[in-house]
């Protein structure tokens, strides 16, 4: 092509999405092997459904959001689609990591914008504890790039993040404490979420009490290993108003890769792909400033530190002072901007295929207002930030929901 | 919703895709361990980059197939777009077990014309040797429902086309002769295809003589154990004649789930997912009579009696007589309409999360008649039939691809 400069991934033409969420569903999330992945599945699915005012036989297309490994099931979504009764409609399984559910998400919303189907599902589903612990460590320990790192150095996750969370409070002077606040105050949350895998708070002591898994990341510092799903059904423009009153629009959605070797990386304090993401999403939907703009944000606390790197990766805190926020309390409702209502992943759980679509549940139920007592943020700018990391940046998803028809 | 007869899934204003394919790669087909998954995705990528012209910095999002399982990588999509210089932009992996490559094509179609980018890649790669034959076969034995079938009865994949092809047999009366008349095509196809898995032809008396693996069905068959790459890029109608003077339109596309179950299916003689996705892009493309409209099909041929069901449910032949296609030989090039050109899954190999494109492939260079002397089908009606299944119908994928602008 003669003019390499010309963006051709950001048409000018149409920056806004045009589909709305018209239901939600989730299971409760945590350890959960008395249900199979497809009655995990199917019950996240019913509520979405029953939610929407929506027949099963009205659906068009399926995306499911699953990385499994852990489960016995190789290709899943036949599975789920036979128990929900969604056959003969079309689907795939997508997998981006623990993005995956943002991932499903952007495919249902695809389907419907390019004029496939008037109606798509968006659904996620992780039965997690089928394995034992280590063995589910080892599987995500493969996340990096297996040949360069795993195999060479044997990484988990939780060392990953540990190596960010130094070069973190090497660089900035953040400390543990300001990292377990980020624990705290999403258990503080958990505690008022029914849906929540851990429903109790717990304190700094707590926190800088618990064992070290990968110092500086304590315990209390990393997300659980979960079983759950979380669903969303997705409706076309011209449908969705007919079907609610109170359709949640897509306005936009960020995505992005990062390397998959951390030694690729030109920063240990910053994931690439997340700043990509968010300013794709935010150049789409017209957002200069976040902290002014959305009324909450929910953020893929996987660890606590990731939690307050994507605070600056998102706009929401200078270069080098997100730890400040959570030091200042400023994410709690009340704050400069309430983070993670529901718990986050560390007191929710993350059942790492449905994990973005359980942001997107809590999401569209703060935007509805329908939220318990105690964790209902005040709703004034009507619009939603949804941040869903894979791996360590290996994908990044930025969704924007909003009351407004974009 | 009130009016339950409403079929939203098939909107009346939109019947036909806009997006088209520009360029197309496909590694040589066949057991390869000297490359990594992600060298042999990007041989793939890098030959359809430069068929279309295109610059890996102007592809706006990449839908990867890609089944894994056998692979030690965990998260390969990472992998892939780094090490093809594809970072940062966004992507995921999808899987729609053996139709994961036309899953993914229907992603990235559905991402450019939702608008969300002009140009999006599409690959599909899959390294099945790494692990043992036996291993393999296993993982994919799991392909029906696990708890209910694999678990209990213990039917691999040969096991499971045996069902359907003792069933069509003995309701039909085909006989082991006439399965092997597909094998023998395929491979004649293969024996001119540079790219083929297996180049060389086989007789019927070849076939009869092979090994049974699960009566009736012997060797020859089955398809192989395959390691390979194949890629499209995809553009946007508003692009897509100002980059290329031959771009190869996507006219439309019918996707279909089956249970997972075959106990739960009405008919072992008949894919329904396939009927319904057949049906499905018949009504969208307005095809009316697939032999007068298709100059060729490339078929779905893991085993020798799936091409010949997929006649009938492709409505090639009537119900009951697609053996008779095999046996008067009328889909060789000048019969009633060539199947599998390019030696089919049977002989050019069958890496699963790359198949579906590699159809894609053949398809795009039949009507752009750039396919080696021998094979190369004569182009009249400019337009071709895919048909990519997952499992035993579990996923059913129907693409028409077409010379004329929809």
């Amino acid at each position: 092509m003669s003019n390499k400069n010309v963006k051709w991934f950001i048409p000018a033409y149409k920056w806004l999405m045009t589909a709305a969420i018209i239901g939600v569903g989730m299971t409760r999330f945590g350890r959960d092997l008395e249900h199979q992945l497809p009655e995990l599945a199917y019950k996240a699915i019913d509520e979405a459904l029953r939610d929407a005012g929506v027949d099963r036989r009205e659906i068009g297309y399926v995306a499911f959001g699953n990385v499994g490994g852990w489960s016995s099931e190789f290709f899943p979504l036949p599975i789920v689609c036979e128990y929900a009764g969604l056959n003969p409609r079309g689907g795939l399984r997508v997998e981006a990591a623990c993005a995956s559910g943002s991932a499903a998400l952007a495919v249902a919303c695809a389907m419907v914008e390019s004029g496939y189907t008037d109606l798509a599902l968006a659904v996620g589903a992780e039965r997690m504890n089928e394995l034992p612990t280590p063995q589910v460590v080892e599987l995500l320990g493969r996340g990096g790039n297996f040949f360069w790192e795993f195999e060479s150095f044997g990484l988990t996750f939780p060392a990953y993040y540990a190596l960010l969370a130094t070069a973190y409070m090497s660089r900035y002077g953040a400390t543990e404490e300001d990292l377990a606040k980020i624990a705290v105050k999403n258990h503080y949350y958990g505690s008022m979420n029914p849906k929540a895998q851990f429903q109790k708070r717990i304190t700094i002591e707590d926190v800088m009490g618990s064992r070290y898994i990968a110092w500086p990341l304590k315990l209390y510092d990393c997300s659980p290993i979960t079983d759950g799903a979380a669903a969303a059904v997705v409706a076309s423009e011209r449908i969705a108003s007919k079907l609610t009153d109170t359709p949640i629009w897509v306005k936009a959605q960020g995505m992005a890769t990062g390397t998959a070797n951390l030694t690729m990386r030109r920063s240990l304090v910053s994931l690439e792909s997340v700043v990509e993401a968010a300013k794709e999403a935010y150049e789409r939907a017209g957002v200069e400033n976040p902290i002014k703009e959305f009324d909450l944000a929910l953020i893929h606390d996987c660890f606590t530190i990731a939690e307050i790197i994507a605070y600056e990766d998102l706009g929401i805190a200078e270069r080098g002072k997100g730890y400040l926020l959570a030091r200042e309390e400023q994410t709690y409702i009340g704050g400069l901007i309430p983070v993670n209502t529901d718990g986050g992943l560390k007191s929710k759980g993350h059942p790492i295929g449905a994990s973005g679509l359980g942001m997107v549940y809590e999401a569209v139920r703060q935007l509805r207002q329908e939220v318990d007592r105690g964790r209902q943020a005040p709703i004034n700018r009507g619009q939603v930030l949804i941040h869903n990391v894979g791996g360590t940046g290996h994908f990044a998803y930025v969704t924007i929901l909003s009351l407004e028809k974009p």
